[in-house]
């Protein structure tokens, strides 16, 4: 039984309980409380705590959970914990753990100890780990373990049932076992559950199914994800172009892509690493934060020199440096919710060329629609704030021109970022919002010079 | 085998043939290639298409198929496919669905129809689906299926295997039975591996586990799947306040749960309604997208208004016109990756009352340091730019204050909206740029009228 049906007030009253264990020394008390979590849970807290008290906990959990801690944790957070670990006690850490989390352990670790570490690993393991660490860390390949069950076609499946009892030890998630030929070659699956229904005599193939889903090991993490959901696997073999079998992925590595896809989208958007951390120290913090910061100065000195150029229109119309930035702002709230959504649906594979042309015109329709509804309300506040409707018109004229701008901009520079491989839930939003500020304040400018001068 | 490494690209494709097989007339082509597909993937293609072309390939897809496929679609698109069909069609549908998501299914119907559908389904078929319909739908009541298979401690392994086969059909994905007493309360767990591993001489008892996490009914869908995560869990079984079994969560349910609360996130952030579809008709997008450029309309008046306030200083420094956006834009920025930061600790529940002291400091620190570097950066063009180093002074110590102020927001309005029970990912981004703009204008002009007229 879970205690509360509120986890964020449960791990609230754990770290209070942390907290008082620190403050008042008991910290017996502490480590108690907090080997009986299960590691994901203790990385949890570990996370949420600040630098400094995060090194003073972590020595608190027990060796055999340490492992599983680790791979738990974000990278950054890890390394601040096993800088001052020996090589030996690395290679103690990356064979307590299943062969895809020991790769990506071991891919973690300072370039300096990686040969150390893989060479100290015993030669099981090593060889193990060497197959995976051979395929990109975001592949298919890379995201499997080695941990399969493999039976032939033509045995019964009493036979199967007898080599299950005498293995004694079925690795968690299997939901089935994997069908091959005596080359290893993937022939099919065999459900757990027709093992479980089916009479003791039929053979593996006459139950198997010949048509699951192989995942060539070269698919990236993402589409393997894809492939998931939509199937609502539990577990997938991986195969190399020959189809031979190589290893198989589980959900719960499948669950961890999707949770770090949705994190870099998120954190991506306010330009933010991967790796930023509302608990780490400021120095770092602040470090990581400055680029974007910097970017975003070029971008705001460039629509600042856009201004600069219309001095003589500012200095004898008040009202249009009153009013320039609606115009600007406006442009970057509708080109963000286009850019938002041409994203998320590269992310889904729905956006492909052949309905490229018709999200562009419907955008744009949605652009202009939106433009001519708020220029109505713009050009009525506009007018009677300032008893001027020369200057409605003008501030309705360039919202319009704004957002039909900043539809297309929203449709096509993601586009082009992709094409030129480049990320655009990284790139995309400030190159959107340098485009609307500009064409924005040019637009309103420009016509305020024409107009209203 | 999955035929090409790349869903994107094999995506393309099939709409490619989709297109194709609309414009030259032969769909008997088309609707071959939709039916081989999985229901999944046949909901992701009719998502691609534009809506008019969505209704020309709807009535393509197989009867059998139907129910999956609709559930696998967004609401608004689903909506748009089933507006036509008979009640009697629609309770077809609900009958062929597992119990939760034709639970989801009814309660996404037009109220004029859901009394008539649940009063059509043949008895059992409705006390399942009430069962589930009593709980909300985002609580682990509301994510669950009755498909559950349970059995007594004291039999034998033995006696399990058989009635196993007599069952003849084990829902997917079952990696456990579960384990009940008489009075149908839950006791603990009976992994199918355990099951084909053990001598059939064992009792369920001697090998269930009893120290399995049960989710409580009334616990929140997010909190479900961090559960999940964090154990790694295939399914779980969920009990009600006395202990007894109600019924099962699966793994696949919760992957939906983690995909909707990801696209939530990015979509709110943009000011995008979760049913948003980059395909929709133009007037229902300008409609939904309209609320969010109005509201941003509202502030965007607002720091015109503050900005009226300067009229003077404006007309004699027009330097101050051209770089005000300046300040205003680092704020938001700087704002938006402590806010964003804040609203993802909560969400992982490591943002408690006991670290929240520590985080404000920390974040205005990091706040004071950007603004530090960055005001040196500022202060140095703008006084080479203007040959005037009065204005660098000016624009230096307004953006010292208004990234302080950023950062101080950016941890404050996401409590005191959560105080409000309002949600931070929705409403946190606007109120954010609107204190940023506005006190990056008012530190900026009210220094600019003091020191520079």
């Amino acid at each position: 039984m879970v205690d509360s049906t509120d986890i964020t007030e449960k791990t609230e009253q754990q770290l209070q309980a942390l907290s008082e264990a620190l403050e008042s020394g008991t910290l017996h008390h502490a480590k108690g409380m907090l080997n009986a979590l299960h590691p994901a849970e203790i990385a949890h807290l570990l996370e949420s705590l600040p630098s400094h008290e995060r090194l003073v906990i972590w020595p608190l959990v027990s060796k055999d959970l340490e492992a599983e801690v680790l791979i738990n944790l974000g990278d950054e957070i890890r390394h601040g914990l096993i800088k001052d670990m020996s090589p030996e006690q690395l290679v103690e850490v990356a064979e307590d753990l299943e062969v895809d989390d020991s790769a990506d352990f071991v891919q973690s670790l300072p370039d300096s100890v990686i040969d150390q570490v893989l060479h100290s690993l015993d030669s099981q393991h090593r060889k193990m780990l060497e197959s995976v660490l051979s395929f990109p860390e975001d592949s298919a390949g890379g995201m499997m373990n080695t941990d399969t069950i493999t039976v032939r076609p033509e045995v019964t499946l009493d036979v199967v049932l007898r080599y299950l009892r005498l293995l004694g030890d079925i690795p968690k998630p299997t939901d089935h076992l994997i069908v091959v030929d005596r080359d290893n070659r993937y022939l099919g699956i065999l459900a757990l559950s027709e093992l479980l229904i089916n009479e003791p005599e039929n053979t593996v193939e006459d139950i198997m199914d010949d048509q699951v889903t192989a995942i060539p090991s070269d698919m990236e993490d993402n589409d393997v994800a894809m492939v998931f959901e939509d199937l609502d696997l539990i577990s997938a073999p991986v195969v190399d172009g020959n189809n031979m079998l190589l290893g198989r992925i589980t959900v719960d590595d499948v669950v961890d892509v999707i949770r770090e896809e949705a994190d870099h989208s998120v954190l991506s958007m306010a330009g933010l690493n991967d790796e930023e951390d509302l608990f780490s120290p400021v120095l770092p913090s602040s470090r990581r934060r400055a680029i974007w910061l910097g970017i975003n100065l070029i971008t705001a000195f460039m629509a600042s020199w856009v201004v600069s150029n219309f001095e003589t229109t500012l200095e004898r119309v008040v009202t249009v440096a009153i009013l320039m930035n609606v115009v600007a702002s406006m442009g970057g709230i509708a080109g963000s919710q286009t850019i938002t959504l041409v994203i998320r649906s590269m992310a889904l594979g729905q956006f492909a060329r052949n309905n490229r042309w018709w999200v562009f015109n419907k955008e744009v329709m949605v652009g202009l629609f939106n433009g001519l509804i708020w220029a109505v309300v713009v050009a009525l506040i506009a007018t009677f704030w300032f008893d001027d409707y020369s200057v409605g018109l003008v501030i309705a004229a360039a919202l319009i021109i704004n957002l039909i701008f900043a539809a297309a901009s929203g449709v096509a520079i993601p586009i082009i970022l992709k094409k030129l491989h480049i990320d655009p839930a990284i790139a995309g939003s400030v190159i959107l919002t340098t485009i609307t500020d500009i064409v924005g304040l040019l637009a309103f400018l420009g016509l305020a010079t024409i107009f209203l001068l």
